[in-house]
């Protein structure tokens, strides 16, 4: 089969735009309503997607009174709508600094045997300023440490998740042997930050993990993602800066050791799809128009690591001077670099550079028909920029119902995307390996069984 | 409308039974397929039970070779089925002692709100051996200082669920206003063991927060229960002790300024139903005799600290000599207390006080007709030593059917449950008031309202 995209829908809010939620195409569900991501995990299956995704963060938002906020928690969802799907992909974003492994790497298993293989895992380190101070901290952990805290959390639920040989369990009513202990075992893992003793209290899972999806893309958060990472979401404003993240993700996974086609890179893409140009244009302006300059403002600034932009005239042509040096930042220092790189570009004026900013929050955003949307796509995929997409609709469900209709036959017809699943569990839909217990590999498993 | 029983479903592995697993009436499934568990629910929201309810622990347990352990966690569960039922409440355990507060408190916000208010929180402190280790600590905190801890993180989380008044959100799209921002705050919790800035980042649920379960019965334990719970699980091997518990529990209660109604006693009782005594009791032999003595000795062991009985002759009457002073015992002391208290009462060998606790771990079992079980639960619930019961069914599902199909339609025609739900959220059925928000009283919500 030739390579075809993967695609994973990408939920926020009522959609990517800061907008939508006051769009009439966007749900009229509360934030808080269940019936609302069951709802997009339906369609998402529907239409083959590889995936969904939440995305989260550890504090509310300053841009509550404006901007609608405050969802349900991720894990709970994916548990929700688990039972409601059977093949598409589900993913949640989880914290790697404000989470005790055990717990965490527990819910993961639990929720790949309660979904049948279909869970991953978005392993973030919270960088929102908030989330510091409501898990005992004075401030947010700086970005560094942040890191250095991540890479063991996740060796030590690897650790965790293969502390069962897949056969532990024997379920041997006649003979009265539930597990086979020898198959089963602590980990005793005593490192810097965490000391976990083990082993796991659930079995091994049908993936024997989730799939590790990263979004890091600061240089410690690309390699890390070059390390641990299975598919990495990335934001990109254009082709260029998304084909060199591409090259380098790639190179130095290679580099470790690993397969380069075995991690797959995602840029996000935020399609306002109209049936002509015109169309797509009116339905951008019609957002951009409802956003507040004031909310895009705070937005900018925590961008920028809390520099504040209000002293600058709104419809004053940007320079590159008006930012502060972006390897200063310590939340997302690429996107911040990005944003630079635009305003030295294109010279927006600052209303104009938060209207685009509004749109997918440093994401690729983009008006245009169905065709020029596949178009983009395929070129990306072509020309080595993207492995597939992480589709952001600007509008939920709206734009996501007409992505599904108009976007989809034209990328199938061009046999760029699957018209059906061909398997069962994420892996499968992202073309990876499933992993080995470390423990207890499968030729180990062989030998010992041969032995008997 | 009369006092009726509250009926509560505990499940445990294949059923309370230690040897349940081996039996063949209960689940071929296994115990990481969600199935089993939303098949639970249905059968309970089917018999109009007031909730089902998942214990846990957070190690593996060392009897795992011959008990059926490791499955599914409670949080992921009851999102899982929250879909698939829409009366029954649904309770899960979670542990003030080895999770942060702002995570649980949002994980069960999420639930409550996924279920539109039916979810309930076990506290426990987690008193298994293996737990501490898997967090980071040498050995189990001791017993006081769990609680000390519980009783702060339960103070947080009411802080954190009463964070949001429950009109915050406006979702007012005509003019921009998501949330009324005065009407969410910070909690500035700085305390002996957890600091935690607030707000929650997810608004007010339909209970307001989950209802509190508790099952703690050391002096400790039971003070815990009476200042916050509002249904306690416990266990007694005798109406005696239960109706000692029941009025301790009122009488702290009411002690506290309480409602005494608002707080519901369930002890647990695990009945092996046979259509005759000579039947019910065969069942129960049967499930004795699959029981391997080397688990119930290490059982005994964990239930007085480690204390070793391996010395004992299986075959000899025992003495309350032959055991440590339960006072002496970390753990559940009430437990170790009430079987030393039965073998001062009966005098059993060691295999038969072993058969005995295999059956419930300490709760009442009993083996007889449906007509007997039904006697002495109004007994006990009529003589003041229960307001209902935690049923934990030998074998699942096949005592639970048992138990549904034979018993209640006695209890109903003797006007002691309910025959179908009359209200929607798990507080209508215990009989329990929403709570206000610590912070935003309605009282003076309807005056700031009135000022307006």
């Amino acid at each position: 089969m030739t390579k075809q995209l993967h695609l994973n829908l990408f939920v926020h809010g009522r959609g990517h735009h800061e907008t939508a939620w006051r769009h009439p195409g966007s749900t009229p569900l509360a934030l808080t309503d269940i019936r609302y991501y069951r709802e997009l995990a339906e369609k998402a299956e529907a239409a083959a997607f590889d995936s969904i995704f939440f995305a989260d963060a550890l504090a509310v938002s300053d841009e509550i009174g404006h901007v609608a906020k405050g969802g349900l928690e991720p894990i709970t969802i994916l548990a929700a709508i688990a039972g409601a799907t059977s093949r598409v992909g589900l993913i949640a974003t989880a914290s790697t600094t404000y989470t005790e492994p055990y717990n965490l790497a527990r819910q993961f298993a639990s929720l790949d045997h309660i979904s049948n293989g279909r869970v991953g895992w978005n392993i973030v380190t919270s960088w929102v300023q908030g989330a510091g101070p409501n898990f005992g901290y004075d401030a947010q952990i700086e970005h560094a440490e942040r890191y250095e805290r991540a890479t063991e959390f996740v060796e030590i639920a690897e650790k965790l998740w293969d502390s069962w040989a897949d056969d532990a369990v024997l379920d041997d009513r006649a003979n009265g042997r539930f597990a086979d202990t020898g198959r089963i075992r602590k980990i005793g893992h005593r490192g810097r930050w965490k000391s976990v003793a083990g082993p796991l209290n659930i079995s091994r899972s049908p993936q024997g993990r989730p799939v590790f999806v990263q979004a890091g893309s600061s240089a410690t958060g690309r390699s890390f993602a070059a390390r641990f990472a299975e598919a990495v979401f990335t934001a990109h404003l254009e082709k260029q800066t998304a084909a060199d993240f591409y090259r380098d993700i790639k190179t130095q996974a290679a580099a470790l050791g690993r397969d380069a086609e075995r991690i797959l890179v995602l840029p996000g893409i935020s399609p306002t799809i109209g049936s002509t140009e015109e169309e797509a244009r009116r339905l951008s302006r019609e957002l951009d128009e409802l956003s507040d300059p004031a909310v895009g403002l705070d937005r900018l600034s925590n961008r920028f690591g809390g520099h504040d932009f209000t002293g600058l005239d709104l419809d004053r042509v940007l320079s590159p001077d008006d930012f502060p040096d972006p390897r200063t930042v310590q939340a997302a220092q690429s996107r911040a670099a990005s944003i630079v790189e635009l305003v030295r570009r294109e010279r927006p004026t600052l209303r104009a550079l938060l209207h685009g900013l509004a749109g997918a929050r440093g994401h690729f955003a983009v008006a245009g028909t169905p065709e020029r949307i596949a178009d983009i796509m395929e070129d990306w995929f072509r020309s080595g920029s993207a492995d597939g997409f992480n589709v952001m609709p600007p509008i939920l469900p709206l734009l996501f119902d007409t992505f599904v209709d108009e976007v989809l036959p034209i990328l199938r017809r061009r046999g760029l995307f699957r018209t059906a699943y061909e398997g069962a569990t994420l892996r499968d839909h992202f073309g990876l390996e499933r992993p080995e217990s470390q423990f207890f590999p499968p030729a180990a498993t062989a030998q010992l069984r041969a032995a008997e």
